[in-house]
């Protein structure tokens, strides 16, 4: 109790009164993370104000033994921003280092502080013409240091890249409290290892991001928006393929929906109209992009696309957004399946990919698969199909008991489904990252010289297990820490 | 002697007869770096024809504390793969492993392993109406593994960013002979950290690179080559930021190539032509291209840029390729530089970067502080200037007896101008790498966080320092091994 006050004075000293509290209506609402399955317990909430008080604070933390789990918006989806039940974990808030220091159109660059949520940056950008090129559905709770620890994917991927391709530049703190210092963008810089790699998507194991340079691009000067209705998901890998061919560079997102999504979108979602007068097996939603306005327009460029594919037999029908509130209608569609999917019941969700040319055929194998063996289940999948992610989600029978359900059977169909991903060469997350969630299927399913390696990396960098720790990190098949 | 023949006879069983030589005729080739500053010892030539051999060789060389030196095209700027004196490191080559295992235009892909030339895939990606998007003057003899190793770079980076955005997928052998698997590219996997980040840029002291999944582009559809003459460097960035507000993302490369290199370049090569009629203090040299035959075509896009950068006094004359060979012609005057100021006498050359919004101010206070200091020197920058990536080249005062310059006065130079890079933010290798040319340099003024997280890094991956010792990684300051 003495050594806890003891702490408490000094990094009340560090961060300041207003940095540092021990009152539970205050702290409560971040130690449960946001899908609501994980509820910690925390010694007290920090939130520096500056690189230097993040970095001394975690030099008190090192030399008290007192472990760190560092939180961005509390918008993750694997608990990997939760604190563990004992109480002896301090949560770091970086939601107080929330500067722009430098946008900068001519050099295409904007550095910011960890705690910058991600549509404060979206709007700076906007702001000098700009764009930032990634964008997720906790685009107004997420923060930049939080999509650059768990390399955050999103809906633009397949033009502009993860997070990871975003990051030119980087400042963290290490386990000991040093600051790494590799913030200033240089486009070639070969000086020995690309230390910055090691931050992302490392979960705050390695290190706590605590700034970053950031890639900006042309604000969007044409766009479309199509909705395709095709017969199949082989077909919809088809017409991916076509739109590489044909749209180029332009090809900015593509999505695929199946009838049961749209069926569950416009129960849930009274207002919504179902963008094609017929029902489809499958459908696409397509986003075309350009940073300059070009001749043709990316709308007949979209038709003669569109043509050309309903020819060749790929395509079934399909609509092309007449307005910029018809293009976010259609977004919105796609953006509602988690809540209408929600709306239905129990249901255990899978963040996985595949390479892309086997997606058609995983999905189908692995729904008829879950469906034959967990009786009672409907196995549903969508997302990302130009970027081989897909989320795969399967419902609960009708009327089970949610609780029971999501301790038991769930556990057996989740386990059931990365065994099939793990067959078929493709990865347990996609984008949300490891977490505490998905930790024991890595220890489980990762291959072996892989978790050995990553053991060794955060044993090096982090030997006293101060950072997040319980986190992305599988434990060794001992059961030892690494 | 004993435990020499023990280990040629064991390494000689896994990589085959044909597969390791200690004839000094066949080996003393490949003992000498490309630029014939290091010449080194060894053992034996060991060039295993599989990933499974090469892991049988490291596990071999483990047990037996054998250093390995990998090496594929030996066209390394830096000594990187030269052994060093002693004799005692076993010289492995790379360049049997030189199977295309996969090209797919519609996954965009190449599976290549380590010993594929560079041209080799160019060509066979050209077969399949695709690109590899990265080319350099060694494109002949560099191999993929060592274009991963060093995180190459060269001359169009601008539009495609250097060989770590290439790769997709990684085979590696770890320094126990154990083989890291992540080959298999997915467009989306946060399944821990990305390990293969570790062994791009690492030189072979973390990993020897087997194979690679590699991203192919659509082969150009459409391309114009541009030479412009601007009235200082200053000028020369004003265009660039010209081009690449108004070509959006056509432009592939922008080099800059000041009047002494074209007046060396004119009388270098006899039969070359000046592209413009005056003189000019700098020139720039534009690459636009496009994946799509579009309307405009780029000559059209090229000439409105160029009128209007004219218009804004930027420009002070510039001439469009009216052909390939006119486009090629432009392209040799550029890779023909290096040999052409070579041939006016010893030099010492620098690939440096700053942020590419400083570089102007740079070179000009750069080339005055050397020339004003170093009496009868002349300081000449070319090259990437889109990349703020210069090669900073300093020729000796006439009448120099160059071996003995180089050993003195061309260290000193060196040292001042690594300097001036590190106070301007830069970095003292581009795109060379570190080797054993600039490890003691890059110890002496890396960040110490930096430098004592790659000792880490180093440790924790091959703490029997059996992967290519002596190159890149920095000795602590005690001088003890990491």
């Amino acid at each position: 109790m003495q050594t806890l006050t003891k702490f408490l004075n000094a990094a009340a000293a560090i961060v300041g009164e207003n940095g540092l509290t021990v009152d539970r209506d205050l702290i409560d609402p971040w130690l449960t993370d946001w899908r609501g399955i994980y509820t910690g317990k925390t010694l007290a909430l920090a939130s520096p104000s500056s690189t230097a008080q993040l970095a001394d604070l975690v030099k008190l933390c090192a030399a008290m033994q007192v472990p760190i789990v560092p939180q961005g918006g509390n918008s993750g989806m694997v608990g990997g921003a939760t604190p563990d039940q004992t109480g002896s974990q301090l949560l770091l808030s970086l939601r107080k280092m929330n500067t722009i220091r430098r946008i900068d159109p001519d050099e295409r660059l904007a550095v910011c502080e960890a705690g910058v949520i991600l549509q404060t940056l979206h709007e700076a950008a906007q702001a000098h013409g700009m764009r930032f090129p990634l964008t997720l559905g906790g685009k107004g709770s997420a923060t930049i240091g939080g999509l650059i620890s768990t390399n955050a994917g999103g809906t633009q991927v397949l033009r502009h890249g993860v997070m990871r391709a975003q990051v030119l530049g980087l400042e963290a703190v290490l386990a000991d409290g040093s600051i790494f210092n590799g913030l200033i963008p240089l486009k070639k810089d070969n000086r020995g290892f690309d230390l910055k790699q090691m931050f992302i998507g490392s979960e705050g194991t390695l290190g706590i991001v605590a700034a970053a340079s950031l890639r900006l691009s042309p604000a969007i000067a044409d766009r479309v928006v199509l909705w395709a209705g095709v017969r199949s998901i082989h077909a919809a890998r088809q017409l991916l393929l076509h739109f590489q061919r044909h749209a180029a560079s332009a090809l900015e997102g593509f999505e695929v929906i199946p009838a049961h999504c749209m069926e569950s979108l416009l129960s849930h979602l009274p207002d919504a109209r179902a963008p094609l007068a017929d029902p489809h097996p499958w459908h696409c939603l397509i986003e075309l992009t350009a940073d300059t306005q070009g001749t043709p327009a990316l709308s007949d460029t979209a038709v003669a696309i569109l043509a050309s594919a309903a020819d060749g037999g790929i395509l079934d029908d399909a609509v092309i957004s007449a307005s910029e509130a018809q293009a976010e209608a259609f977004w919105h569609l796609r953006d509602s399946i988690a809540s209408a999917e929600r709306a239905l019941g129990p249901a255990v969700q899978h963040d996985i990919s595949v390479p892309v040319e086997h997606m058609p055929d995983f999905v189908e194998l692995a729904s008829n698969e879950v469906e034959a063996r967990f009786s009672g289940t409907k196995a549903v999948a969508f997302g990302h199909l130009g970027d081989g992610n897909v989320h795969f989600h399967v419902l609960a029978p009708p009327g089970v008991d949610a609780d029971h359900w999501r301790t038991t059977d769930a556990r057996e169909i989740s386990s059931f489904v990365y065994d099939l991903v793990t067959d078929w060469n493709g990865s347990i997350s996609a984008e949300h990252g490891i977490g505490q969630a998905k930790r024991d299927e890595l220890a489980r399913l990762g291959d072996p010289v892989s978790l050995a390696l990553i053991r060794r990396v955060k044993n090096a960098l982090d030997p006293g297990d101060i950072l997040n720790p319980g986190k992305l990190v599988p434990l060794a098949p001992s059961g030892d820490k690494p």
